[in-house]
């Protein structure tokens, strides 16, 4: 399908690709695909303020009339799945099954709001004085801004706005300026949301702002915007939450992974070799779960490693959105020069390099396919503390858990980890207190690809946030802790007496 | 009591007591009780690495036995009450009773969190694939640093402690430098607990750090002090966020409150007055719930504020320590000073005060002994968005109940409201998402007085953080989401193809 | 619209309406709508079969793909919103408006539940045990046998399925004798879900028994039927009860109501009139929550009784399906009976009754249409302790609330009450441990009409059963708690010593 | 110890243990050791109207308040437990170690209580009506009545006691007539306590009914009896079950186990053995808990058999008071028939018996003294479906995983079951809804030993109760659905319209 047939079939008018100054390539094959206008600080502001009057009422909606919304939003991607995934894969380069599984999520993540919009439970609880009951409730917040990344375009907006709208906040989405289009497709179907949903839903309930930094500074600045919900590196959230200790707002921050893989000898190998490939190579290792680090046991390196690389050797490199693709290109050249410059490190350090060349030169000049890169490195040296957004797999060896297990948490990054092992001893310890320091921690299963009834999320350096499921939805309400006296008598707590 | 007798009782030795750099003052008379030695920076980072070194056992010591450690605290916390207590109020100033309350609740959370101990519950959740089971586990987190303030000395350091200990982490405390002799006492009844709980208890578990505020610098630029939860005001809160924020490390924020009470036209008078009394005046207006302002319906204006003005001017003023007195003295002359200047700006802006000088300046020269004062405002001006610690209650009119709660939710800080009002279409509409916007909010009772059982805590300039009941106990963990694939086969989320 | 018109658009034909031993008639005319064919014992055991089967490959489909099932259902039901409740209203004869509301209450649950089926939450517990995880998980139970009664002929069943479906259990529905058409067509529109819902959906996962109550019996009989849900009469819950007592299975009942309102000197009287007519009248008094007691202090008697018999006589008696009509017709003339009897004895036991006549006796000869009654009582006499399913409303005064709260637990029944005050201490004693034993209690609405977010149900004769939300799922599962031990050692619990 | 000098360290006087007519051996030796009065079905209706009137105050008691005086009996019994412990082995004949172990559990589950009454958590849920709040409360329930066996004679009490007084019930034990010496003990226990807790502790709090099976019946028979929570043989609980239907009453039963350990071929067999051994020979095989079927994989059968075989030999049996002892009486002569005909039909089924003899019948000629037997069976044969309450452990062979876990859930009871492996694959579908179809499924640990902190119970003949930790506690509460309408419309639930 050519690119504007898809951009088309995404909704998006010729009107809107042209004549802005925010030039969109495709990854695809480095062409540009529109030139954006932008917003400026002051429309950011404007938003900001008509967010602010739109929760006065929004806040006042019942949850459940909410989720009608998000369901209704729900059915409208459930129905642009696929022009939506193809507009992801053209958009970010991942190949179009994952682009298929963003959207996915997105639906996953609407059904479960609607089923959470009845509930957004308290607490009732037992009072230490008679006559009193206490309780506590969960309140709208207010703004929710959330500011997103090029490597899930689409998704990790829905896991915010999906809950934040259930919870009565209003959202404001900044999505990467390497990726507007999705976003601009996603408001679309918003408003054709709201449209079937009605008059509930009112003005400034659901922006979003295209442009560059600047803007998620607006929002971050803004006292009118309770949340700010930001996904991308770890120099972001850490000027994120600089910003917001100014005013003391509170934050959801998602940044980055270096996750590993242990492979222990109980493991079955098979299983892990596709593992390992999935999580290492797909979205081009680009997710902030992407397999980083692979620590495996010295009795079986032989055994798996070669055979990792020759899995590696025969892996489809191309057009992401072309059937049988499953390396599709990295978002732009200089994600290419930034994972040779890291293959170099891993060199310089002892390591040795499978792969890691650039791919199809000639057919795509102005795009960066790569081949998927291995290094066996000595030890685990100074690169992979660091995380290059970039299809590298560093591979270590260990002989004892414990030992693997304090490499798997040396890293300042603390988002997703795995193990593949059969011994059940083993694979509790490394889920347990002495194990994976990981918010995210999986056996025999690798380190991407969270459903979305879980919390997304880690601690350390990926910035204590959670998303999606369990209770991430308290990150988008306030508590309020209730005592309601009903008695003619005032008692005091902690049986104190102040008799006037 | 002698103060002597006071400290001995509380275990504090003459050799604690001398020699060192910090002098402590007693605001009961203003005499110095203690000099203290201080920690450097180099102890502090000694702490700091004990910590770290008993996080290691005892994040593997079972929380249930865990459990038994702040057991044994509790009832070592029974047996001094009255002692600590006593010490409570010599060096803080608060009326013995309140001295007692804050024992209790050190006591209370003690019994809740060994409850706790056998629970820390995560959940398991239906995971979306055949042969996968998900939950989420909740692991310690690490180092607890506790940064305390003067007017409660004691409890705030056994919300954190108690639930950090049970959740596995161990703490540093850092109490203001005011009241530094209440913390060494507490340090003693817990060494007792650690003796009678034997040797599951690490060195470096519980310790206390005295000195200035560059010891609690330390703390927050330690990446080995996993958690640090401050209380005290608003420019404390946002050094230590941002400090945080630079290694985005975890805050429980509990900073400045602005409390205000509604008082509707159908309120119990006779009930709000007593409730009016204690929170405004309760440990002489220096509480961060003491009541500060006063939001009364127009229509009952006259049959309230006279009866509270009288009410005022015969409460007992004195020594703390001996009975009948209802209102101690302020901690410093200082704080005598901000008093009497935040009073001149309510005249400045139309108030007029009532009560408000100093008392009791011959028999105690260098105490700040002051009548409480009610001034009677115009409107809700300036002065009454910033928090004086201080017994100065001012106090507004309204006609209409939206009015009322806008005027309680304009204020920057966020931590706890109240309404006096018998109308259940009021009181239900002051704690819904229309309502007041702090994080606590009662009916019929004072905003200050929270039982344990309730999480504590506020939004805004609060700071965030939640304390003591509920689930407040996740701030000291972390949330580690896990998925086990236990079937032979390797389905990816969200229904993604990638066949290698 | 002709009843064949009716029947037709609900999805029934000719050949299934016609050629049975059951006779349906509506109660609209008393005309006969169908003759249907009843299962055999023989048949009913083939479906017990069947379910049993299908459990052993539904128990494993994993709980969000079960939801997705139960979300094709609800879109089914969408779309068949109005052509279901004109046959609710057909075959049970509630007016349109409720008809229509009993689907709306279908559609929620099922919206609840594919929330739910992300959750499914048991708990991760701390264990005492060194090495060891506790946790506790809930399973599929097995097949769940619904029992419905004829005035909700279809909300019930959805109430049960919905959550059986997603917590991984097969349905067998045994409805009403007086309200198989209804079953029917709901089964139609399972059918319909589980065609787009696909392979997974087994054989005999959802099934309908229609006749009378041998078939129950032969559900209470089976252990193959490991959880009867049944709603409907005190004596028909204690034979479920006592036949499951034998086999120690499980039961969900929801059975009598013997529903109060209490009305106080505070009430909004204007509301409490409107909330009175509605849910003594709706439904012709035939909801299991139907207001049949109304308890009015005496300083409000006079001024609202006389408005309410007025009311009363306004009332728009006629065909359901008809516009503008709010009190339909009795389910049959044996329920006429039973009204006219109740209401002779409420005369003899002093009471004044007003209302109560047949209506409409010329145009419908065979329909029981009756003026609702309200019967002014001396006091709660003893035909106010028994349910008469019908739209009488006994008055009593009361003159202290802690009298109209025995009042209104003196009787056996535990289902619904609500309280009409504006008085914040009446209405939260009202909800007290000290208050309403019911399980269900309201303040300033009516008993009946509940949300599906709340647990439906009430202990004493009402039978202890929970429906709907909350976390009345656990009904449908079995809890199992486990305790993983992945250490090396073995100790035992509670610190006993055992060495062999 | 002298068995007189146990009983009188357990505060039972002369008076108080002669002159009645309910005789009490000690199954250490068989001689009597007491004479008790026995309660007339007059004294036990006294009790049940003197529980009546406590519940009336109890349930105003705040449950924190409540939590206390469990506090205060935890502590009492901490100071009792050796008495008490060796009470317990006196008179129903465990060892001394598990004595006390029962004993522990009654202070943990206290400990746990405490805690628990800070919480008594309802739910504040989303309503979908504006100007709405709901929420769910738990109320006190009433007289709780309980039952409990001879093979535990205390620790159930206090499950349910302590959980069911801070709940706000009152308590009734009915102690099985074998073991009614400990009750008495306890209750003396609970005296103390509820004197140091002070007048709120209204009389007919905690009472015990000594006597036979008909005291129980009065308990099943009074309406006035809220919840019977009942401890023992699956006939006893059906009959429990058949009365309570007739009311429809509460039950929380606890029946009868047959309970299996599968053993893997990777299991670690030096843990197995210690674990079997412990779980089928500890309390000489009358927990309800206790292991009788072991499950054996062929490939390893011979690698464990025999030295289980040759771990029984050395089992030291004898007094149960002494050191080193593992192997105690049974409780009664009667037992030890019941014994030797269950070995005798294990042989008529083909089984190879190991053991099982009676021992030390010279030394006590009326005790119950037996070498724990071992029974090698073809298959699962009928004697196998059956609970004998003795140390009879029946072993079978199995070759493929899901045929093993069918034999484990064939039987009729579901209490607790078990599997040794170290194969995560096979642990986590023993867990899964795919395997023990047990309240209790463990990974190599037993089946018996259970923590307070989980629920204890199980499904099937076991009776679906469930005691102890997790929400157990719900059991004993009444839960209460709340709907308040703040605003000043009426909105009806699912959009109906209803207007007059």
């Amino acid at each position: 399908m050519p690119h504007s047939d898809i951009l088309a079939a995404a909704g998006l008018t010729q009107a809107e690709l042209t004549g802005g100054s925010l030039t969109v390539t495709t990854p695809v094959d480095g062409s540009e695909i529109a030139r954006l206008k932008t917003h400026s600080t002051a429309e950011a502001e404007a938003q900001i303020a008509a967010a602010k009057n739109a929760f006065k009422s929004w806040r006042l909606v019942p949850a459940p009339r909410r989720g009608e919304l998000v369901r209704l939003l729900g059915e409208e991607l459930r129905r642009e799945k696929e022009n939506l995934g193809r507009l992801v894969t053209l958009e970010c380069g991942k190949i179009y099954q994952e682009g298929l599984g963003e959207v996915q999520e997105m639906i996953d993540i609407c059904d479960f709001a609607v089923g959470l919009s009845r509930q957004l439970y308290g607490l009732t609880i037992a009072s230490e004085r008679p006559g009193h009951a206490m309780r506590e409730s969960w309140h709208p917040m207010g703004t929710c801004g959330i500011i997103t990344a090029f490597n899930f375009p689409v998704a990790p907006w829905c896991w915010n706005a999906a809950l934040a709208l259930v919870c009565g906040d209003p959202v404001i989405w900044k999505p990467s300026e390497k990726t507007p289009l999705t976003a601009l497709a996603v408001q679309k179907i918003c408003e054709r949301a709201m449209a079937a949903f009605g008059e509930d839903a009112p003005e400034g309930l659901i922006q979003v702002l295209i442009g560059e930094r600047d803007l998620g500074e607006t929002l971050t600045a803004s006292k009118d915007v309770a949340i700010i919900s930001a996904t991308g590196s770890v120099p972001m959230g850490k000027a994120v939450a600089a910003d917001m200790s100014k005013r003391l707002g509170r934050t959801i921050l998602e940044l980055g992974g270096n996750n590993a893989m242990i492979v222990a000898p109980s493991a079955d190998l098979e299983m892990a070799l596709r593992a390992i490939v999935f999580s290492a190579v797909g979205t081009a290792g680009q997710r902030c779960t992407s397999l980083r680090r692979l620590i495996v046991h010295e009795d079986i390196y032989d055994a798996l490693i070669p055979r990792l690389i020759k899995a590696y050797e025969g892996l489809p490199i191309g057009d992401p959105l072309a059937d049988g693709t499953l390396v599709g290109p990295l978002i732009d050249l200089a994600a290419l020069d930034a994972m040779t410059s890291a293959l170099e490190r891993a060199k310089a350090e002892g390591g040795t390099v499978h792969g890691g060349a650039r791919a199809l030169a000639d057919t795509f000049a102005d795009a960066a396919y790569v081949h998927p890169a291995i290094a066996e490195m000595p030890a685990q040296t100074e690169i992979m503390h660091t995380e290059t957004f970039a299809p590298i797999l560093y591979v270590v060896k260990y002989s004892d858990l414990d030992q693997a297990i304090e490499m798997q948490n040396e890293v300042p990054q603390g988002l997703s980890s795995c193990i593949f092992s059969t011994d059940v001893r083993e694979t509790e310890y490394f889920l347990s207190a002495a194990g994976s320091d990981c918010g995210i921690a999986n056996v025999n299963i690798g380190p991407s690809g969270a459903e979305i009834g879980g919390a997304f999320g880690g601690e350390k350096e990926t910035g204590g946030g959670r998303e999606s499921g369990s209770d991430a939805w308290k990150g988008y309400m306030r508590r309020q802790t209730n005592t309601v006296n009903y008695s003619r008598e005032l008692p005091l707590a902690q049986g104190i007496k102040f008799d006037i």
